[in-house]
């Protein structure tokens, strides 16, 4: 082979790397990031009759449901051109990790120009970061990274090898140092790579490292569908669609088995093993979950971070997990904690259920943290949670 | 909040938990495996003109190009039925990942019903298993599960910390032992997530390992392209759409500056350090890589693993790296080692070049084992390479 057929050779390379013959498309750009942090989002299909983009960088729209209005994300339509190509320019973004999709005449769809995506329950979006070059918390910065780890563990009770998602900060494989811990959960629908993957948790915690801002921690995020090994598509049941509503979630099995997680965690890693050094924090389900785990184990915490948590008062979950709550709230209460904090979004549908709780909290003179955020029952939030959160933690 | 409005709760919490309003689409199932192993695709499209399959199940066509004929995946016209859903089956698969997408009135898409996706290069594929009941190789089995960590080291030679995918075996941590080296490299337009995703390695070797056909090993899949600092979306550039032609990749400096590698895993991790326990294998530029790395450094690896190799005969690569070649190969001939293992695809477009090379190795002496296997530059090939690899290693 020839020297001036190398060109030739990667050309065919090209073609043929990976197995379809061509790359997607002819090739528009989209998402584009302008100057101004306005983008513009572009599809060649010119034979579609309507292209929407939806995502959560639009204003909201009310939707009625049997509960009340509650948010959904806006959709704008793009304009077609006579090339074929679709585009719309939003008005200029400020700093966020955003989603959205496509919706093709009437079907919803990624983008196929984006290769970046993440999967919240059964479906994919797309992503993009505004701020990427101002150091934002969600954005990749030239600073120490730590390692994630997706690992198994033994739980004896539920009987089975479970897949959790571990950060462990930069510099923590070649120090001698023991740290503290953060278990973070996920809500309904999610799994054990929910906050890597939504929550951006390794570069917001990277981040906040390299400012100074937090102190150095492992972050353990497991899994917290009892009847999963892990993830869909990286457990033993294979590829499936996942479900919103997944059985067992809130009936007391998880939190009456959380501590296999810990003793896990506190006999696999480096870390302090005391209540000064252990955080627990969910969000929505994973709120709810924080909640009854913190209560049970009620000197394990020092510090508890309830996100959007799906607080459902009285006695709703079945299993006796959620008996005697006052009472165990107050045996916590007397046990001594650091922190207790609680965030909720003007606008979600569970801002009531918090108001709630509160009350509660309140009359047995329990103390706590209480963060009120513009938005509703979204991501956005929960990183925003996240990253106040832990700055507050082993301090 | 009263007992029976849980369900009312948990149905706002699946229209919002996404921020979307609403799940995709009224549902089809799509990919459907029968039981025959043969599937069903399915798409949602009332208003499309022609909706077809894509992937690597179909047989493959000839696709004309500058160098001559190569293959590239067939398509299949989906049927439309008349409530608008489009579908086409199969016929029965043999066990395998695969993988496809959509082509709808023209435009490439993914399957909005299945969000497993892989990206290969800048686009994204749906992937299935046939296969997933019958412990095949790439499936997750209930068995022992390696450790897979995204871990960052600091290149001197590159000047730059840049981000690795390493794979330790089940009981890694709580060992005392030292294991065993597998360096494994990417292909051109790849980079250190390909062999985790698109090579299914801890699934080959969880099984391989639980089926007793392997030795315990640590797996280290770094980064090719030493321009990046880390996998498109992983590092500090941001998000950008990868390209398949990289510059840098094939001038040397990768196989200079290797040794980085090998020195961060040899200081990081429980590991025997000497030839006996390195080997070194690549897909395609990785090939070209492995080639060359384990010939610049001639004393190091005794086991070698060129899979659909992009060996490039003479002198075409730029770079002194490239010089004497023949005198570094006698060299590391004569050094000794265990295995020289070439496999390439009958169809593969790399196949007479590999040939050429396969003389060259003649020619001085130096002996090799060659596997030629059915089909072209594809990642089924690289899988099952790789599976045919790894058991030759460290007995």
């Amino acid at each position: 082979m020839k020297n001036n057929n190398l060109l030739n050779l990667l050309l065919i390379l090209l073609m043929t790397a990976n197995g379809y013959g061509q790359q997607w498309g002819p090739g528009v750009t989209s998402p584009e990031i302008h100057e101004d942090n306005s983008v513009t989002f572009r599809l060649i299909a010119p034979n579609a009759d309507s292209v929407f983009v939806t995502g959560d960088f639009l204003p909201t729209v009310k939707v009625s449901t049997p509960m009340g209005e509650v948010d959904a994300p806006g959709k704008a339509l793009l304009q077609k051109e006579e090339n074929g190509v679709w585009s719309y320019r939003t008005a200029p973004l400020t700093a966020e990790l955003y989603s959205y999709s496509f919706v093709v005449n009437g079907l919803n769809t990624i983008d196929p120009s984006n290769p970046f995506v993440i999967r919240d329950v059964g479906n994919l979006y797309n992503i993009f970061v505004i701020g990427q070059k101002e150091a934002h918390l969600y954005a990749i910065n030239d600073v120490p990274h730590g390692t994630v780890s997706h690992r198994w563990y033994e739980s004896p009770g539920l009987n089975m090898d479970r897949r959790l998602t571990v950060y462990t900060p930069p510099g923590y494989e070649n120090s001698g140092e023991q740290y503290p811990v953060l278990y973070l959960l996920h809500g309904a629908g999610g799994d054990e790579e929910a906050w890597i993957t939504l929550g951006r948790t390794a570069q917001i915690m990277d981040n906040l490292l390299a400012e100074g801002k937090i102190k150095p921690m492992i972050v353990v995020m497991p899994n917290g569908n009892v009847i999963q090994d892990a993830a869909p598509g990286e457990g033993n049941t294979g590829f499936y669609k996942p479900q919103f509503m997944v059985p067992k979630t809130m009936d007391g099995t998880y939190e009456t088995h959380f501590m296999d997680v810990v003793h896990f965690v506190e006999n696999n890693y480096r870390v302090l093993k005391n209540k000064a050094n252990r955080a627990i924090a969910g969000l929505s389900m994973g709120g709810f979950h924080a909640l009854h785990i913190s209560r049970i184990y009620p000197n394990t915490f020092n510090y508890v971070g309830l996100f959007s948590a799906a607080i459902l008062n009285g006695n709703d979950p079945t299993g006796t997990v959620y008996a005697n709550i006052d009472e165990t709230l107050k045996t916590q209460m007397d046990n001594g904690y650091k922190l207790y904090w609680i965030g909720i979004g003007k606008t979600d549908f569970l801002y009531n259920a918090n108001q709630d709780y509160r009350e509660r909290l309140d009359k047995i003179g329990m103390e706590y943290t209480y963060q009120e955020t513009e938005g509703g029952h979204i991501w956005r939030n929960w990183r925003i949670y996240l990253a106040e959160f832990v700055p507050q933690l082993f301090q």
